[in-house]
């Protein structure tokens, strides 16, 4: 998806697409007192801001969306991917000290790990073959992403492999028909936080999507599932979008 | 119901009608510190939230609600319906970037998506005939709205479609009494926030109202539902009431 | 009781007795830099509120209560009977729009419906007769008021009829003993936001309440009740004491 | 206990144990903008909070504690004694109409009532005679109490007396050993907020009173605790050092 | 770990390691203003914080930890260490009564106290070998630390003992691999709080701890948590950092 933001361009396939990178997801609320500053004030924190962005160290990708007006309570989200964790969490320090910093709230934060497929390589070649076909969230300028944590319930970790590996198989062959809609991305956040997985999404067709977790809902995997809150939505915007919505 | 504000009165009926148009709720708070302005200050603010809704887009249908003294925490409800969700969150943007943004909390956003129905086709003819009359919440200035998300329990997602249409018509039959004194709307929001349907009501009998939510507590589908929280209590009103009340 | 408070003393023997009328609770906290306010300001704030009061249209019966001390995070709560909502949510946006209002957060907010008795027509003569008599809390100046909100679950709303009052006839049984010192009010909310039923007490004789409560814990009934929290427990006070306390 | 604070001397002892009296618990928060006034105005606030203590009316009995530091999001707690729950809300509402009270949030309110031992007649000699022993939480300068609030379950509540009974005797034959050293009070709270019990303690122990609470939580009792939240664990200081602690 | 910043040197090594030690965790947030303060007035309020650090009293050992950036809104965490929870409670008094305290909230605070193993007597020799060898996290300047507390359920509490102890026997297993390089401890809160333990990790790989807790999750043990939120994500700090941090 050629729209997609890219603040740091080194590296950043490799860490959008590799085992053993860590993403933190980081949502943040814009304190009212921000608009009611002069412009002046605004642009020179912005400037701030924006100096952030433009000295960030090599080896971290930065996506950023708009989360204001489609989800409660925050404004932006930020996601950041490394291969330290203290790397993203250096990063996130720099924009909260930023000046904008002393206006906003981390409402939200939560991190993740990339890892190889688990259950994918004991799948029948077909099914196989359909998940390494790439999707496309189609040419929409600012796609709407999703993102949903989820926790696992104790029955399903107790469950035998071979269990887990049918469900994971329904799961997946559920996701079969909107998957060239929708691009999918999983993170591994079991003892990083409260859940255990953090499901990424991208579409321009939220139609699809809508149809795509209906059918997640339909399988038995979902019996496991015992928090699946906050959803995230929101839409995939560039640096200058941000500075342009924060002015 | 001829009392319905309509901002945007192009395509209005159409996306208050047909399938494939997307409806957000956004409740919000008016902060303490807007009624200690001076008469001025939110005078100005005003002319800025009053452009907004004079300088709308096509394609986006406007609705408007008071929750302020029924519904706690909360002050007003913003409705936007059109075929592109990045068009609701485009308006919310203009509203919250106005002058009296400054002083809004978004406490509640649900989206959700209308559909054709599902259930409906499978219904008995003259069931089917019932529903499909056009209900008259009558002649109230203000009639009231009430807005109830729903999330299902995995039980139901698992069930045989069989037994959901029968959980569904049973569903059905219980509303049909209420039906010609309460307007009612569904969205299905499943995969765009934590909820699966958005119930949308409109009627100037509250008394039916309580009625015909007690008959739908007494079917089987309603142990079905594991969140139907935060219900949202308010009366319709018009842009020149809410720039009244905000005064 | 005499000393209840009555502001609109038109109508309100009917407004509180017959079915048909409906009753809003709203809780408000008092912001602590209300209490930093010069008395000059306070006192002409509340000169502000005195004329909400006095201006009251007719059919419409208000009662204070004094929150602070004896519930959390809440100061005083106004209990509004009409027979429109809209009726009631008028009066309690004028007391926002009242220069106290500036200070107020409106915490909690329950509306509910009164009707004829459901299950009594069907009791035995000798338990209608009893529960036919009036209570007294006695002669206390200030008595104690108690708000139990609850949320009935699917089990109990898809009980037979039957069931339904054999569980209601044995839960009025048990309210037989302390009938007389503590006077009870039912509300019906289902639909009007999260609860099903408010339930509204007043007594100068909190201990026999408490052997109440015991006694309805102890029955079938209180087995389908989901929620019965936030608890608002008060004392009665009249606009001049809630002016006093606000000075 | 000698190093008890006591505020108000006449009564203290029969108030502290006798049965019908009403005990307020009520945990503050001092809002942070207080640390940020002048040493004057502190002082000059503080002078009017203690004017609160030496004017106090008879037959309120008083106690503090510092929560600050040991429990989160509160900073110190009020216990309140009389015989009418009125002179406990008057009391706490001398407070904070103090210069103070402009300061204070009061985030945890729990109200109880004492009354004779339900279940002790019934046990054994032998266990009645232990637990008449008085507990010597020893010489600590500032003991801890630990306050527990409980909700039963309904299972509990319906269950015969005989069963209840007996869970009881194995209940409190779980707090013998710890007896000595951990002074206990209960008070009963059905109807007068959400919880059923309030459960109150003081020692100078903690690692005896850690094995107290596991050996309450290893009988079938436990079984019908739905909530045992929040907790509040703070250590007794006079009103002297309360002023200290404010300054 | 050498990197381990250690305030109070005197005593430290046992008080970390000995039984019988109170452990105080508590997170506070730094309030936006804070950040607004200017340049001057932020280093006077650090230099009034650095003096509690430097003239805190013996036998207390301080540990800090950067929260921001990975876990959601709270910024730094303390962890006190002493013999009696008093002194635990004195520090942060201190903290909070420094000119820093003014803009702190104490977002989270659990105590537990440390005791001698209870189950580990009782494995296999081999077992207990294991887990008698000290881990090394690994050379890095910032370890991850991870604060995870919990609550029981009661059927884990009136298991017979030997249940409990296979229970662990499964449980300490399943983190013999990941031991080496994740550091562990254990305190116990039954009583003080709301939890039953405090688990505290100390590792340099955070993909080793994800395997860590998905093991322990798979063990039956892990049917008997009913709470394990909230999870503390941070980095270690020294005291200079912080102030760092804060400058």
């Amino acid at each position: 998806m050629t729209s997609q933001p890219s603040i740091a361009d080194e590296n950043r396939d490799k860490l959008l697409s590799e085992p053993g990178v860590y993403g933190s997801f980081v949502a943040l609320k814009v304190d009212k007192t921000w608009w009611l500053q002069t412009t002046e004030n605004r642009a020179t924190s912005l400037d701030s801001l924006s100096k952030v962005f433009e000295t960030q160290t090599h080896g971290v990708a930065i996506d950023l969306y708009l989360l204001r007006g489609l989800t409660e309570n925050v404004d932006f989200l930020i996601r950041v991917h490394s291969r330290n964790l203290l790397d993203n969490q250096k990063f996130i320090l720099k924009v909260m000290n930023s000046r904008l910093g002393a206006y906003l709230d981390n409402v939200v934060t939560i991190n993740g790990l990339t890892k190889s497929a688990i259950y994918l390589p004991s799948f029948l070649p077909e099914l196989k073959k359909i998940m390494s076909q790439p999707s496309d969230p189609g040419p929409s300028r600012n796609p709407y992403v999703i993102v949903i944590p989820s926790l696992k319930d104790p029955t399903w970790w107790l469950a035998e492999k071979t269990d887990r590996t049918e469900m994971m198989r329904e799961h997946t062959a559920a996701t079969v028909e909107a998957l060239p809609k929708v691009k999918r991305k999983l993170y591994h956040s079991t003892g990083l936080g409260e859940y255990d997985f953090i499901a990424y999404f991208e579409t321009s067709r939220l139609d699809v999507f809508n149809e795509l977790v209906i059918g997640l809902k339909k399988v038995t995997e979902n019996r496991h599932n015992e928090k699946t809150t906050p959803v995230l939505l929101g839409t995939v915007i560039s640096e200058k979008e941000l500075l342009e919505f924060l002015k």
